[in-house]
């Protein structure tokens, strides 16, 4: 057949690439024809700096497709094994709801969503964090909770460093009970290091012995001891120290809660709610503690307000907290939390409810007894005397043995010094599991039954003083869902309510809202990456090296440099990491006084909080009118710091949405000074492909693969912030005290509780790349030349802030509301409410600038979807012409009332505008109209009457 | 622990069963409190007659979690062989969009809702299946499209049918080209052995030597031959006779449309587009036609109508012509289409658009040309000339041989006699699927290399008069969703124009819509399930066997009968192979005459039709004023009937909702007249674990596996509707061409084109039984304790048109609003769309009785959700009082203009009653409130201006 194009001719398309990429060829045409210039590769000479272009394809695998790719990834899973991991230290077998499972953990509804800074848009999720949050308060025992930390580790160096602010022991010592978890205790150590305070690691018998501002313990601790904490959190208030607990969720349930004892501060994982353990992560943290600490406490708080009509509304309480107000006063630089993670913690616990939840706790701990009225009635010695699912056994002389059979049998034991094993039980654990057990411990003749054990009434495992007596997950909330039916039509209920990427473009300046394709979201869920114990032997995750290896590989090529660190888990904890590399790093060329961190004006609030966590102390260098570093400014200030210089920190391209010109002159004098410079990777997806950061000079920037590497935002996390180091800082970087990292010294502390961070994340961003390949920089070109069509296209209404050579701008642009605010009082948050009726998310308002909006709309979107966010704005642009002109009020005008609800329609419409104005203001909010649950929400009232726990039924109505 | 419950008390409770049921304990006693009975087992004695109770538990083995059935289902799926299947026969690999798998086949917003009855709340799926229309009118180049069919075989069937009835000819012979696909061929048998058609198989040189009334022709045929079609019509024409081809989809992507050669009825599967082999199904059939065939055209047909606003609004055209209306004068029984499958089948078309389809079918093409090279080359034989993706390659004495080289590379090619092999590529094939074949066709030293046989022009595959010269898919829909984020948007605005049970109850008389579980979803995605073959070896699917022979023990100990066949592939389709069962059983014994078929006046729509298509005449029996069959009726028509007496058709509970006490004693005279007993199905719910069709003398049945046992609706199919039965009907029940029933005479010609019907979704039906064992009576019994307490509840304002002993319903009620209309003028469809604007789906509308509702709770639904609809009705009784007392006019109230929507917000609101009142008039729907996308549909106007492809864009605005 003559007619029929040739087999090379067929294949030379990339089917991926032209998913990822919103614009087709000729939208792209369009595009360029609206900026006057031919080619997109006209564009990006006219956009990027020359002296930083890099001019060679990547060097990556050509792109697979996306079946090819799924297929490559899934004999890497195949090369995993699944064992029965009984190792416990935090990590444990559970069941996630198959009905959380399909419809949030799989759902772009819940996983592409935004972090809830609008809250009007997002009161679904809210109200889920809000169970989250109420579930942890009856749990602990304490009256304040939020929502969410990264780990439990470092929910236990926050927990340290709000001790030292609150506290009144003039102490600078911090105690832990040397029966913590060890990566606890390695996460401390490196903050410890960090803030400068004396860690002392010991038994709690000693506690008396120490002077300390604070103090950790575990509950049940690391060897599953239950012990009442009364007495040490006695003493510890005697000193006029904080008492911090770091309990496991699930024994909470049964066991009095620390807040009964008076515990300050009660923390822990929330991953056995139905998170798998995903080598490591993902999981949410949660933290809790009294009401008085609550300006002190990290992370995200979620908080009963009103809204505009007076109604019920949740949002995001106490922000002025937070690390991009407080910069580098703010108590911690944590900022992403892991909410969709916390989500399906919470709604575990609104599965389950009160009976259900203590209905699992109670059978994994009726099979521990079991366990260890086996063990014991054939001699086996057990160190801890009460337990809730975790024994410490001597096995003496017959460990060796007992491992093989452990291996025979396919189970990972924890393995401990001195004839030592550990066995943790869970909830996906039966009489099956501890038979085998039996085996392993006393080999195949032992001749105990179950149904015998059963009936005994000894050992005791939790003592009668520490059993719980007050109920929990009382609301009805807890209550109301047990039905599969009811449960998915919940979680639908308030999926309905939020605005995510599933629905409309979220051109977030800074935040990178592209394509989480589905392809990539697939291979998260499939067991032999889900399933896995973080600490389980290497020789059962090949799979996940192999994956993670090559991903790093990636990176570098990437990125130029020599090697990545994948634990930290966030861009902020990035951020920390790499400077405790460069501390590390200056320490051993015996100059620890080069502790002065240079930071742009324009830098991320998380810059300047890291810095101060890592023990720095922050300058700011001045930005010119352009937006640019000064760099007379930034020479002075090196100079000035000398050999006390020890890094400049600075994004690029920076925040205001501009290549600078003199990146690689600004890094060259901070290395002429001996400093190092950190990047800030956030904006790294105006890079990929074109310029490399250690081509630049940098020495160490974080990644933030839930940005630029399209792991999906989750409604505020998880996200993944490895980071790239060049050669020199590579000895510095953390390694792991239960999995070292071979040729790093184990000394190097851990700045996150698992090896590899959220492992279980990591497959998103090595199918991206995989699916890719050297047409990342394609992306990265379709980024640029959407937001410059933006740019161009709205710079006449809302004039643009910044902007680098031949007047383009980067990946974002930044529109400034100012000059309107100051002519109409129309703010920059009434055009981002007013978004919202026209079925929009707000761009980012008021950062860097404030008075602004950024707007990035990444290489996803496609021009009719950028078209309408046009044509939207300037709508919204003729309506502040209006208030202008003088027909509508300052008050009373559909600006100042954005958003608008069905409350609004149903409350008799007495508006100087339609209602159909008011509600649906384009064609398209007529054909798909978007509902904002709850109209303007008052931020003050809320913060005024603070209230983060359920609110009755009624609240609702 | 001696406050910790034992290990045994923990495990006492069933979780499964908990979920899977609406009513908590708690619940299911206020409503026994409500009804006056003291427990489940009381009430279920005063319902069901104690002469048809099964007194024991079911024999089934006990329930399992839902973790322990997906892992014993995962054992039984790791026993499936994922070979490389190239069998063809109308089966292909092929590749669903990853967007698509999980937003459309795993989101229950597609796979739970209901078919499209209430077009209101569908426009989404109406949108969707209107996409599928247009895909199959441009694709065959006919006019008219349904949407959609089962499968291939059984559209050819009803082609055959449609051509009896409109050609012209006189003659009462079909042909059938000998090149058609064997399955294909038995279903025309069977149905042609129904219809007494004389049925020529024959090959199509000799078609001029027959008088027919229609032919078959298969393009391209089941050998792979090309043909131009053109001469073999006119032929037809010339005598006139009906012209129907049966085409491959994807070909028709580059072969000219058998529409452009004057073919009447162009039909086939959709499989190859997305939808997974499924080991047979489910996948969707097209069927396109001459436009003058409309009223004559089998299955549902999407047209374009306008609403009450004058607005676009889609909705079932056409609807006189099926068989709930037309009954034994329908022209078709098919009921349940395949609307899940057809929607992933349209949206492939919209993902890959004109171009992106095109390429697929050029690429598979050239693949083809590249094998057909290499082997020509090597001087294989072919017997096809031209092709599109098949070759049927002779290989003469070395076939064994090379069978074994095909399975040693686990490659299943199709295994013809003489020494011929076929070999079929599609789009999952590659270079080195190609390869691999000269591998095995001429063992490893070919030394043949793609890109040389690449650079050939011959063979020729596609003759040029053959090539297709006009454009595809132009229509705006198929060219504005390419990328991944387009796509994802696209299908959620359709989603959520959609009520699904994801949002709420949806109360359909006769259609139980019970909850469709995400652990019983879970397993049909798994690749060892979801891409077999239906005709590999039988060694490669042993999990599925393991499976299914499980399931089909668990139905025979369900039902009492003794054995089942799971080929049909709807419900009734199980009637019609019950029934065609039942003939040949009658012939067997040499009483060809016993044709008449009894069936009740209440019956499905489906029994008569079924019954006239197995060749039967329908006799009505009467009931009397209770709803019951009159016995002294049913005595004398099977009297009377005689010898001629066939069966009897019953559905039990009756379609009125009540369990008759008579139906021993029916059984009984049907049986005394030496006729056998059809028990239709559809009310199983109301029967497992209480009573058993067998047990009360059915000899044959049908299980709706969709209604039943919890396979979801899907939007309108697919469904399952295997028959069981007694011992004496076991020889009669189809069997498969391809792969025969052992034991059976392989002359049982097959009802469904697969041998196992729609065999990928019996995991859903397999984990149901799995998790709830014996407990299925629980199910049961709560269905009948919710119907009841609605009964209770609502009698009073609507009364309850029948009831049995006791005045209990069984699992549904019928009320009555005949007598409100006649006093007010609201009818029942008023009712119907004004549940819409409180969030509620419409019970079933005027079936099985004009003017009333038919309302099934189920047992999943909560007592809250129950109290829910309950409020809503009697607000509902309230409006129309509101009529009745002259407040409102009959024309102007809130229930004629039901059901309301946002234009109805904008237009300018001047009704006699609030907004308020219209929209939201409850407090859930205040809260939650669902839009219907468009006012009430005109129904005249859309079958008047009869219109059934994609409309312009601008008709939506």
């Amino acid at each position: 057949m003559s007619q029929s194009p040739s087999l090379s001719q067929l294949q030379a398309l990339n089917p991926f690439l032209h998913r990822h990429l919103g614009p087709d060829g000729s939208e792209q045409k369009a595009m360029l024809d609206a900026l006057g210039v031919a080619s997109r590769s006209e564009l990006i000479e006219q956009t990027v700096p020359p002296g930083i272009r890099f001019n060679r394809p990547l060097e990556l695998p050509p792109a697979l497709d996306e079946q090819a790719a799924l297929a490559k990834l899934a004999a890497y899973a195949a090369q995993n094994q699944l064992w029965t991991s009984l190792i416990g230290m935090g990590y444990h077998g559970t069941v996630t709801p198959t009905v959380i499972l399909r419809n949030v953990l799989e759902n772009p509804g819940w996983y592409t969503a935004y972090t809830p800074y609008q809250p009007e848009i997002a009161q679904g999720r809210l109200e889920a964090l809000l169970n989250f949050q109420q579930m942890v308060i009856d749990l602990t025992g304490l009256p304040l909770a939020n929502a969410s930390l990264l780990d439990e580790a470092t929910a236990a160096a926050e927990a340290m460093a709000l001790a030292k602010r609150v506290a009144k022991s003039k102490s600078n010592a911090f105690f832990a009970d040397e029966h913590c978890h060890p990566q606890t205790l390695s996460v401390l150590k490196t903050r410890a290091e960090g803030f400068g305070f004396e860690l002392i690691v010991d038994v709690v018998d000693n506690l008396a012995t120490h002077q300390v501002f604070g103090a950790l313990l575990q509950y049940p601790d690391t060897h599953g001891e239950v012990r009442d904490l009364r007495p040490l959190i006695a003493q510890l208030h005697a000193q006029q120290a904080l008492a911090c607990v770091a309990a496991d969720i699930l024994s909470l349930a049964v066991l009095a809660p620390p807040g009964e004892f008076d515990a300050d501060v009660v923390l822990g994982s929330t991953q056995r709610f139905g998170v798998p353990m995903g080598y490591g992560g993902p999981h949410a943290a949660y933290f809790a503690c009294r009401d008085e600490f609550k300006r002190a406490m990290p992370g995200r708080i979620i908080g009963v307000s009103r809204d505009a009509r007076g109604n019920t509304a949740l949002r995001m309480a106490l922000q002025t907290r937070e690390q991009h107000i407080r910069r580098e006063k703010a108590n911690s630089n944590i900022c992403t939390a892991q909410v969709l993670l916390a989500n399906i913690a919470g709604f575990y616990a609104v599965y389950h409810g009160p009976e259900g939840l203590q209905r699992i706790a109670q059978r994994v701990h009726r099979l521990t007894f079991i366990l260890a009225a086996g063990l014991e009635a054939k001699g086996l010695k057990r160190l801890n005397q009460h337990f809730f699912d975790t024994l410490t056994v001597d096995v003496g002389g017959t460990q060796a043995a007992v491992i093989e059979s452990a291996e025979a049998a396919q189970v990972n034991l924890r393995i401990l010094g001195r004839g030592h094993l550990g066995v943790s039980l869970d909830e996906t654990c039966n009489e099956a599991t501890v038979l085998r057990l039996f085996d392993i411990f006393l080999g195949v003749d032992h001749g105990l039954d179950i149904a015998t054990l059963d009936q005994l009434a000894h050992p005791e495992g939790i003592p009668g003083t520490l059993v719980r007596r007050t109920p929990i997950l009382s609301h009805p909330v807890f209550n109301l869902h047990h039905s599969e039916t009811e449960m998915l039509r919940y979680l639908k209920q308030l999926e309905n309510k939020d605005l995510a990427l599933n629905q409309s473009m979220i051109p977030l300046g800074s935040c990178t809202m592209k394509l989480n394709a589905s392809s990539e979201m697939i291979p998260i869920t499939w067991p032999a990456f889900a399933n896995l114990h973080p600490f389980v032997p290497a020789g059962q995750a090949l799979g996940y090296k192999a994956m993670i290896d090559e991903l790093e590989r990636w990176l570098c090529a990437i990125t130029g440099f020599d090697a990545i660190c994948m634990q930290p888990n966030s861009g902020a904890q990035g951020e920390y990491a790499g400077l405790m590399a460069i501390t590390r790093y200056h320490r051993s060329r015996q100059q620890p006084l080069r502790t002065l961190c240079l930071i742009p004006s324009s830098a991320h609030g998380t810059n300047p909080a890291s810095a101060q966590m890592a023990g720095m102390q922050v300058v700011i260098v001045e930005c010119d009118d352009a937006g640019n570093i000064d760099l007379a400014d930034l020479k002075a200030k090196a100079q000035a710091a000398g050999e006390q210089l020890s890094c400049l920190m600075v994004t690029y391209p920076s925040t205001h949405g501009v290549y600078e010109e003199g990146i690689r002159e600004i890094c060259d004098v901070v290395h002429q000074y001996g400093g190092q410079v950190y990047m800030d990777g956030a904006n790294l997806n105006a890079q990929v492909g074109l310029a490399r950061p250690a081509d630049m000079g940098a020495d160490v920037s974080h990644m933030n693969l839930h940005k630029t590497f399209c792991i999906p935002h989750g409604g505020g996390g998880p996200g993944m912030g490895p980071i790239g180091v060049r050669a020199h800082l590579t000895p510095f970087v953390a390694s792991h005290p239960v999995v070292p990292v071979p040729g790093l010294d184990p000394n190097n502390s851990a700045v996150s509780a698992a090896p590899w961070g959220s492992a279980s994340i990591l497959p998103i961003s090595w199918m991206y790349i995989a699916m890719m390949g050297p047409q990342l920089a394609d992306a990265s070109e379709v980024a640029i030349l959407s937001a410059n069509y933006l740019a161009s296209q709205l710079g006449g209404a809302f004039p643009v802030l910044y902007r680098g050579r031949n007047q383009r701008v980067a990946h974002e642009c930044i529109l400034d509301l100012r000059p309107l605010k100051a002519q109409t009082g129309i703010s920059e948050e009434d055009v981002a409410k007013r978004l919202m009726d026209y079925g929009f998310h707000a761009p980012t308002m008021s950062f860097p600038v404030p008075g602004t909006l950024m707007v990035e709309p990444t290489e996803s979107e496609s021009k009719a979807e950028l078209d309408r966010f046009i044509e939207a704005m300037l709508a919204i642009r003729e309506e502040i012409a209006q208030v202008q002109g003088g027909n509508w009020s300052v008050e009373d005008n559909p600006l100042k009332h954005a958003p608008h609800t069905l409350a609004d329609v149903l409350g008799g419409w007495n508006r100087p505008y339609s209602l159909e104005q008011g509600i649906a203001p384009s064609a398209h909010a007529r054909q798909h109209k978007y509902w904002p649950a709850v109209n303007r929400v008052d931020n003050v009232y809320g913060d005024r009457n603070l209230f983060c726990a359920c609110v009755p039924v009624e609240a609702y109505r």
